[in-house]
């Protein structure tokens, strides 16, 4: 089944201790788009700038990814430079150039409107809410944000989360949405603001999944190296949403399946500089991996 | 099979967000006996202060402990201070009296010495080695260790890793035992040290286990409420060994089984302050946990 991602375009320039690249692309459409490229097919609405290229717009269209929802304007397209040192653990900012991002507006192309799964990529909850509006038959619609939004618009995004079926953050996310330390409980607390499914991100550690009745838990594949964490969290929402899209399965058993597909995804972006790997995979990798990650879990009743 | 374990014993005095107590019964070889014995016959080798009572060694005696090696000598028993508070992640130690602790030096009774399975709870490194060598014969042994020893008795912690099959260590122990971030890169430098089978607690993310030539992960168990973490890496251990020395087996899959009972009894253990839940538990309460852990980590291959 189809499957829109809304969210970011970028240039990110980017410095780890396993090298330093300049204006590449990045962005949470970009990263969540390719990814579920590899499951089904996918639209983005999204904008960039006179800076953005045919050449960039091919890196798309060679994942048949449908572009038509990416609105080309006057100006520059968002930049984005950052830093990871040590542990990679957490990414130090040094610059944000919001450029034509910070008058998006999400425009649905007619086309789009049949979309059975739609992402909502992390921008300001009141854009959120009004993509989600346009959507009023959807299969399921997963929704990500940020500290910056809990923090600074918590009526709005109360309003958009009551709309969304599956909400994906880290657990510093999920902590201060909630309130709550423990897990659980944060899980339990979002729930009662709509989605039912709560899918929590923890990093090197991997993602839990907590469902109506069901708590579900994957670890991180363990990679001998880990070059550029940026990504990480929209490919994870990409390997989970392309799988569900694939497979129009809302069960409890497919929900941990696609959870799965997520860190598989996941594993593969930290593999190299921005979308790097995940343009040169194979289905076969990938269900290779996922096997990977069965054998890593696996153990006797 | 039989199963020894040496370390300390000690009176805990406790304080956590959810409470506060006063020298109740803690040390390692005390969460790891009482632990284990729900699986198998355990002994102790362990020493302790006239102030150590017969209600005290009625505990050990309940769990059909065998106290045997458990020396009483003048002065005082070891005693520790802490406190957890917020997030509960790191204890705060207010206090440490090692008294008795001090000057211990292991005394195997004679009747321990067909002992198939050791635990070598954290104590100097010189020591675990004499008490290892006094058993040519093992089926395994297992050692803990400390941040402590490792920055500060590295030849001697190196002598006595060449000796062992396990190794339990925390992430950060791990790190600093082989000089690597990775944790799989952690794991094989330390497995070049001796141990064939390395094995990572994480805490509130559960603990992995590194064998020749497969990774297992178990998450922690989901609990409500975490009142008192300490004795947490000791119970892990008992229910680890205790399956292992219950079993006689060190498969692959079994030593996964052990890693999942360790994982089993180390959320009994948080439940309640010092060893009062591990005292209070049921053989189906044990293996219920474990098919709940079952159901977090299960998904269709």
């Amino acid at each position: 089944m189809s499957l829109l991602a809304v969210g970011s375009i970028a240039f990110d320039s980017i410095r780890t201790p396993f090298g330093e690249v300049e204006e590449i692309l990045g962005g949470s459409a970009t990263f969540f788009s390719i990814t579920a490229s590899w499951f089904t097919s996918v639209s983005v609405v999204a904008v960039v700038g006179e800076d953005f290229g045919e050449q960039h717009f091919r890196v798309f269209r060679e994942r048949s990814i449908d572009t038509r929802g990416v609105e080309q304007v006057p100006g520059r397209t968002f930049r984005w430079k950052g830093e990871y040192k040590g542990d990679m653990n957490q990414a130090l900012t040094l610059d944000t150039q919001l450029n034509v991002f910070e008058k998006f507006v999400p425009k649905i192309p007619p086309a789009y409107l049949d979309t059975q799964f739609l992402f909502l990529g992390n921008i300001v909850p009141v854009l959120q809410l009004n993509v989600r509006r346009a959507f009023p038959n959807l299969r399921a619609c997963a929704l990500d944000t940020m500290n910056y939004w809990i923090k600074g618009m918590p009526d709005q995004l109360a309003e958009v989360l009551a709309t969304v079926e599956i909400l994906l953050v880290n657990e510093g996310e999920a902590r201060m949405l909630s309130n709550q330390y423990n897990l659980k409980k944060a899980a339990a607390a979002i729930q009662k603001l709509g989605p039912r499914v709560v899918i929590i991100k923890r990093g090197e550690y991997g993602a839990t999944l907590f469902g109506a009745n069901s708590i579900f838990t994957v670890p991180a594949y363990f990679l001998d190296e880990v070059r550029d964490p940026t990504g990480a969290g929209d490919t994870f929402a990409g390997g989970f949403m392309g799988h569900l899209a694939r497979s129009g399965d809302l069960s409890d058993a497919n929900l941990r399946r696609s959870v799965v597909y997520g860190a598989v995804m996941g594993s593969f972006a930290v593999e190299e500089f921005g979308v790097g790997r995940l343009l040169h995979l194979t289905p076969d990798e990938i269900e290779s991996r996922y096997r990977e990650i069965k054998q890593l879990t696996h153990f006797d009743a």
